[in-house]
């Protein structure tokens, strides 16, 4: 069992936890609490801790030793006040992975499988909370794919995955540094892209989202870049009653996402 | 300009920032920032917090002045160093106001001048940042009123209030000690309650939201009360691909509030 903070192990989890460029130089993210670590695909587990009183509880006991038994790789036991430093929640859960990062290609982000193509594009977005909360709906509308422009919060934060519940292992997703770039080659593939914007004199609910499209989604307190916004095929507007300016970035990319898949189930 | 920590006024302010109670006795709560500051109605403000540099600040200098005096409280300058104790973020914006508490009766929840109801009932839910991201959204679909069960978290707290950008001060809302009490007399006064619940065979956007109604949304992780979720008129589904299995609850609420919106938009 480890007992010490200064364990080399435990400082590098420690690290992973607070920094994004140590995440990205080990390739790597953490995972945390048994709930979560049930939704990692195996292949992906490379270390995982619990900690000293979590298998000795009663609630749950076989469940969890056979959920941590079942990725095949040995766990190591950590003291319960080690284990407080290297957890990002105040209650810690008793379980961290450290879990190899997800690669996808352009290609993954257009789903092989789906009828058509539907995307979120976001730039710039900040929020951790945001990001995750995004994620899980769009695994929930069935979105094949989500882009972000390299100066959206780090996806592989704990907050982030966190707030998944497990979709951060599930929706392909890509950052790119050349949001422009890629923007206008699935535009080459015909995804027809939309942006929620001032500007929009439609409702979101008119254009017809069956076919290959995707949304694109601005930083929560600026909206998207007057650059960004200009590759838009069409501007959109989320009806807003009162003295409402806009919606939660998580809330509208979920409202406009759910209104596609509610176009494609009337199709079938 | 209060320059110690140990002032009375500055500890009470610290008080009302951490204390659901003593927000409560004093029948008050804090709103940072001045971009909240300028959304209080002016009759609500009570006292008035500056930080030190606030005003000496070359950007928006007039126009802030402006709004600070706009609300005809004397405002009261604070070393930085103290504003930073009272404040709740980390980059405390310069502008606290201590503001009288809202207080809607069971009717003001229908809304008066609206074609028809539509509401939202609160249970236990926790998460601070969505009880705000909820007030925002209902004021967005028309929501006429939000009814909450008393151990869902305190709508004063400082996080909550933030994340409402405003829509705290016009979406009536009410907690109460008996909600199945409450949810029988919505009933008795004809609006139509809906569950979102894993028992519902009916797509979110099958029924006709354009009555009066209401939609019930449970805790973060358990979901309604099996007596809650009993009362309601009829049971409903978002439909979710993958292997979601729940949708953030501020995203559910959205979607649903935001569907009885595009109904009622329909009708005009």
């Amino acid at each position: 069992m480890i007992t010490s903070q200064s364990n080399p192990r435990v400082r590098n989890v420690v690290n992973l936890r607070k920094k994004a460029k140590e995440r990205s130089a080990q390739d790597v993210f953490l995972v945390e609490g048994i709930r979560m670590f049930r939704e990692i695909p195996k292949q992906l587990v490379k270390e995982v801790y619990v900690s000293e009183h979590f298998l000795a509880r009663e609630e749950n006991r076989l469940e969890n030793e056979r959920a941590l038994r079942a990725v095949g790789v040995p766990f190591e036991m950590v003291s319960d006040a080690v284990f407080e430093k290297m957890a990002d929640t105040r209650t810690p859960q008793g379980v961290i992975a450290v879990v190899r990062q997800l690669h996808y290609s352009f290609e993954d982000l257009l789903g092989k499988e789906a009828s058509a193509p539907l995307l979120l594009i976001l730039e710039n977005l900040q929020d951790p909370g945001n990001l995750g909360t995004i994620l899980r709906s769009a695994e929930g509308a069935g979105v094949t794919g989500i882009l972000l422009s390299s100066d959206c919060v780090d996806l592989y934060s704990p907050k982030v995955i966190r707030s998944t519940m497990g979709s951060a292992f599930r929706v392909p997703f890509l950052y790119t540094d050349d949001l422009h770039g890629q923007i206008r080659q699935l535009k080459e593939k015909g995804v027809r892209l939309y942006a929620a914007h001032l500007k929009g004199t439609k409702q979101y609910t008119q254009p017809d989202y069956t076919g290959p499209c995707g949304f694109l989604i601005g930083n929560e307190g600026n909206g998207l870049t007057d650059a960004t916004a200009a590759l838009a095929d069409d501007y959109i507007r989320i009806p807003m009653q009162g003295r409402v300016e806009s919606l939660n970035a998580s809330v509208a990319a979920s409202l406009l996402a759910y209104e596609a898949l509610r176009q494609r189930m009337l199709l079938h």
